[in-house]
């Protein structure tokens, strides 16, 4: 029995990791003389829970006194009003975090807070390093010890290293010369609230303003909710430090060469946000067009794997002049469950989450639209139950290029081997499936729809060509 | 403090309050000698989730003997596999429940169980009595007490006085030849599986077909997922019993009516579900289709209040040629908030939830499709997010006609006064939402887009005619 | 794995099962004009939790309308400041229930809450009735209905059906009359407080005076704490109204033949409560003075099984000379525990609960007291941990007399075959549990230390002589 | 309103204030071979409950791999099996911990488990530094980060400074003779366990031999529970490595100075532990008869504040042959409240807690005995309490000599102001509550009960005589 209860869990994960998965989502706000700033922090962390829903956090700093709380959960789970109300500050910063079930630990939910000589710091951080283990073993070989498996704890350690001789800016510069990788880190200290991007730019990091001061996000979908307007992105290579109600630039590295996560447009953030200038919702929408345009077929109805594949099947629609219709309605009350199912119900993980709607789909010729897809499994479930329906045909078109190579940059990917489209070719994949043809939008198309310049997007991958050396790469496959 | 904090969870109710909710779904299945069959009630309930979040309750029988298990909340958070395992029995059945707050009460939960000379039985109801209030009078005359305020203790009181000397089935009809109102019931007792639909079979209740049994439920929906065949609808004024393995028919009625309630196409039922014999997908797809001819106008993209509006916008869009688009993102993870927002934050209730994609919308003219208007108060909200966001037009369109009479058979409405078109002209509330135009589907439209037949269909608070005679509704009013 | 898990769970409940169970606790407060008095009924309740830890609830009624809240659980978890918020009334009753796991269902809960023609009552009962059963029937096959398996709904149902040409004061003595039992209720209805106690006068239920009103409860020692003083005790056979500020009193019955549970004072009672004017602790101590005479023994000390065992354990140290000591050291902190533990560990539930104190056992000649004896389980495995530890000699000496014959008034007791001490002699169950001598206190002295009069006494659980005919045991026997 | 709750909760904190609280209690289990050992620490951590109920911790030990569990709140909430099974492990230790509310957060819990180069290791620690800023500030100077306010994060980072060039006796050994203070620490790190006392041994710790492996305690209650015999003490100054299934001793302090702290006996421990040799109950015990002989009264009863003056009680009553009764009876079900009380009830925090027993009092001259006095206030409530029950004569005797000064070595203590002895005479304090007379047991008398030589004990609460330098404690004046 216990087997099986684990197979239907197991089923349930398998659906959700046939996505890609963003490990963080960050906010930080700034209002002097407001001391209940954290507020502001919980309704961000709340627009900005598709980004994480493991653990949230939120870090208070009142005149450089700093106060926090986080856990495991769903922000709206984790915080009460008793909680905010001790979150006194006018400065603070919030953290959501997915990461894999290996990893989950209340200690490393984030914003990390440590104690150095003379003062505290709170940090929040959305990416990953490449070179974590090496300067954590460089500096255990001094003696500092660590108590998480974030990298986020070796960047403060590095920090908090040289803040004794520097002042706080200086000591993020040093540390992030050091530092490589992607990163998009919120900070505050003292009386500073301070936003950092990577040389890549390759995790989001936007400001907005507001009223009575600033707020920093990963996401530009908070802002309205918060009464704040985009301002702009930070830059590659930026750090800005707000105090004194002004946003100083530091561009603190020598070399910049931006590299903006093509997945954030692909499939993680929300539509509503821009991102380095462009608005996630067209960039997905255009990539739709261009797939239709890519890969034509004639069929009766675009239907997509809701909800993700939606705003680009509404593309390949208006493009290809066929009609978009739902082709699934899903449950939108399914989380873990925790009851196994008799041996009378197959399929059970699917059925679970996503029903045909037969009329769209009997007897029809369907284009099938999905954002991304990573191992497959899920694919092969989907067009069967379309088949199943009665379906004639199942055209699956894919509005992101195939998937060949982990991401190691703050993307929970699965190894090379387990990504279909690194180990079989578009006709083997489209045969396991069960679709009648199968297209995925080029990398160009991508790179045309996102419309940012090709040489500014990380699309590593799709293509293999990481933006940056992988000192711990060879490491990490040994594991 | 606690009076803002009062405020948002009112604000996020009267967004709830925006709807209308139906009061329950119930499901039985039957698979005799398979003692675990809770666990598809389970699976069923959890695809019936949609019509009622705030109890759930399953009752096993085996051998005519029966447990149960009940209490607030949704199902998956109510139940585990120790429960479950504990609700050994080859029929069960299950039940969900909205009701209003005031009555929120877990003694109101369903299935109720009674025990009555030599027996017990459990009783699921989705529906209302219109003469509950004198039934129960009259039974407390003769000394019977009432120890719940729900309609199906009357029901179940009176089949419990009528059984001692009657077959259940006897005692069924007997009861139902006093009973007035709306129900679909699932009853079982002994070895057998009952359900059972009112005269005008104004709610919804199928039948399906196991490879080990038979299943009951108030929508089709669940039936892909517990691997059964929606055979037919039980008939209104029909009742069917499931014992050795068969499916008898009894008419119980001498006169029926049928009167299907239109807002199950409308807005309640999942639109994989066919009712009588109508998939709701395409009857409400085809409401949009039949709108867009009723009120055309000229407009740059059509967009839907999510979830609901969806299926007639793009109905809309197909007939009028003008696009589809998302003009809205929804947060998928609001729930209730015991954060109270600082004064920053405006109309919080509705951001929470809602975003708008300014892409959309900036500069362009927008037919903006609500499935139905019930008080009108979102609405103004939502129009001015809209305006906001830099709308140049917004032409509000209902894919329901004006809600002007409260129901009294099984949905939760407000009194007639808090109905914005039982007070107001369509030029007023246009006005008042500060949409450009508003146009609602006729009654005759929407009967179309139903396609049943207009006199087959429950239409009172479209129209106020009523499909039968209401004993009670002076005291209603009084209260 | 799972069967060791049960295992301790089993054990650890046989360690309860190991002494009798009350089944109820009831209080009543009276304070016109105090809208918050389920407050008081609140604490009231805490101070009761030893009389049962299953289930609690409060029923507060004002002008005649009655709130109610009741689940599983311990009344400090059940219930919060926001529910308590919401019981308005000034007249409140409470109850707080133990029973079997079988029987164990939040639906049994109490108060019990019924509506009658015109009007409403609360009810809480502490006792078990002896003809339910019967009267049940009789009334099913009336068409009553019954929803839950307690004695109590056949006494509310019995008064609703009087209520409508009767006062409340008439129904309740038409019900009595026909009822048969140990009950002490607790009833509130319009404007009055209700308390009622059987011809016997079983259960216990007194009086206290409050400044602003009264108090009704099944012991005395929740009086300081709310305030109040003890008046009497309601006698056996009357029923008190209170209302208008004053209490009257109706004896209602024809014959009364007082027979107060002597386990009251052995077990059940705080020792700080007065039952029928004879305080607990001077009766459980001078009980264990008795022991020392009747069954004297030369020993190094006097020890007790805590926490129940020691009121008695310095009654006999005291008249014995022998010093007492404390034997065991109890674990304030054990509950259920969900924790298997390993091979390594034996006896663990005992242990878990107790251990030798070595400095008062090793070496030593001990006489242990035990309050009572039941099944005899526990006691062989705590006298081995006294032999363990290098006790020399132990000699239990129990102060009640033998446990031979189950209760039908209230008490939850094993059938007779498995109550040791009616299937063994003394000198079997001495050499059973390992002791070097065993003596029970003798009947008569158990009624000296009561010294409310021998005939005034219940004492059929140690002579199997009942104060009244028991219809439907050959029934329970049976099951 | 608010305000009220406030001040209950604030009530019943004060009466826990009114003891000393202990900050820790730790366990270690080896038995090499078995994974499963997590259970057994858990029910060793189980029986250490009394020593910290603010969060607990386990961490288990497999070939140098660790996993750990830790949250706030008790034993039996915190683990489930799910955990337990998760904790693999033949080598695991265990932590409960008692905090101010001030320093109450998940991420002080233990055991701490820090990474350094090339291993990790997990540390309970029970105790307090005395240097552990000036330590902390030193690393920070060095650029060394820290996460908690616990001084148990030094002891890690400067173990973790030493073990690169060195084995982890010799880091441990190094770290130790920079460390100051009093500690009882349980580390595992590679195939080892290891326990270790400070040089005047303030806080236990003891050793327990399995059939299969160790046991590490910092009391032996829980030896008979794990099947373990007490074979001795850790000394003073020494640090016990277990591994290979053999004890090894390195007496790591240069200069030992033995000085056990006197609380333990007097009130932490419980009285079935061995404490360097001394039992718990026989020290507390004598201490009641030497209190009574240097405190004789007449009178006509003993009795005790329940529960921790029990144990003295009872040696005053023997000593004395003033018979031993009970005068409170304690309710076992408080916990923290969360509902109000009205204005009629007054002293509830006391009250919820005890009440007295009237039969042992009323009229009655007597001898409360108290294990200890702090602050004073709850003394005063419950004499009041004594005499409002007809008391003719309260005699408070205190089994603890004056508290004059704070601890720094572990115990949660009030600032010198608020501990009633160092500001005010006894015969202030007698007149302050209300008693007629009061008598301390003196220094000698207590270090006569005790009986481990008047040198080898830490009296400084009582004295001020600190068994050593104390670098930090004008800093903490200054808070």
């Amino acid at each position: 029995m216990e087997t099986t209860m684990f197979d239907i869990n197991q089923e349930l994960r398998e659906f959700e990791e046939e996505k890609f998965h963003d490990e963080c989502g960050v906010v930080g706000v700034y209002a002097p003389g407001k001391k209940d700033i954290a507020r502001s922090v919980y309704f961000g962390l709340h627009s900005l829970q598709h980004r994480g829903q493991e653990s949230a956090g939120i870090a208070a700093n009142y005149g450089g006194k700093i106060q926090y709380y986080k856990e495991m959960g769903l922000v709206q789970e984790i915080f009460n009003d008793e909680i905010i109300e001790r979150l006194q500050g006018d400065i603070a910063i919030g953290h959501v975090r997915y990461s894999t079930a290996g990893e989950s630990h209340a200690i490393n939910a984030m914003p990390l807070v440590v104690y150095y000589k003379g003062g505290a710091l709170a940090l929040a951080h959305n990416g990953n390093l490449v070179n974590a283990r090496i300067l954590r073993e460089e500096m255990q070989d001094n003696g500092v010890i660590f108590q998480t498996t974030i990298d986020s704890e070796v960047i403060a350690a590095l920090i908090a290293r040289h803040i004794k001789d520097h002042t706080i800016e200086e000591a993020i510069t040093k540390t992030l010369e050091v530092v490589k990788g992607a990163y998009a880190l919120v900070i505050t200290c003292g009386d500073k609230l301070i936003g950092v991007r990577d040389p890549n730019g390759i995790r989001p990091l936007c400001i907005g303003k507001t009223p009575d001061g600033f707020v920093l996000s990963s996401e530009s979908c908070i802002f309205p909710l918060l009464g704040a307007k985009l301002i702009r992105d930070v830059e590659a290579g930026e750090m800005v430090v707000i105090e004194n109600h002004e946003i100083k630039s530091f561009p603190y590295a020598k070399k910049c060469s931006k590299a903006s996560c093509a997945f954030e447009y692909v499939y993680f953030a929300r539509p509503d946000s821009d991102i380095d200038g462009r608005n996630v919702y067209t960039a997905r929408n255009l990539c739709g067009r261009i797939l239709a345009k890519e890969h034509p077929v004639d069929a009766d109805v675009v239907i997509s794997v809701p909800d993700s594949g939606t705003v680009a099947a509404i593309g390949y629609a208006k493009e290809s002049g066929i009609p978009y219709g739902e082709g699934f309605i899903k449950n939108r009350y399914v989380g873990r469950t925790f009851i196994q199912p008799d041996q009378r119900m197959r399929e059970l993980s699917v059925r679970l989450k996503l029903n045909v709607l037969r009329e769209n789909v009997e007897g029809k010729r369907i284009i099938m639209i999905d954002d991304s897809i990573v191992r497959g499994t899920t694919s092969v479930k989907i067009v069967k139950m379309l088949k199943d329906a009665g379906a004639k045909e199942v055209h699956v078109r894919v509005a992101s290029p195939p998937v060949t190579d982990p991401c190691f940059f703050g993307i929970d990917t699965p190894n090379k081997n387990k990504l279909i489209a690194a180990t079989h070719t578009i006709e083997e994949i489209c045969e396991g499936m069960g679709a009648d043809s199968l297209g995925y939008v080029s990398v160009e198309g991508m790179l045309e729809a996102i419309a940012l310049g090709s040489d500014k997007i990380c699309k590593a991958c799709f293509t293999g060509d990481y933006p940056m050396e992988l000192p711990e790469v060879s490491m990490k496959w040994e594991e």
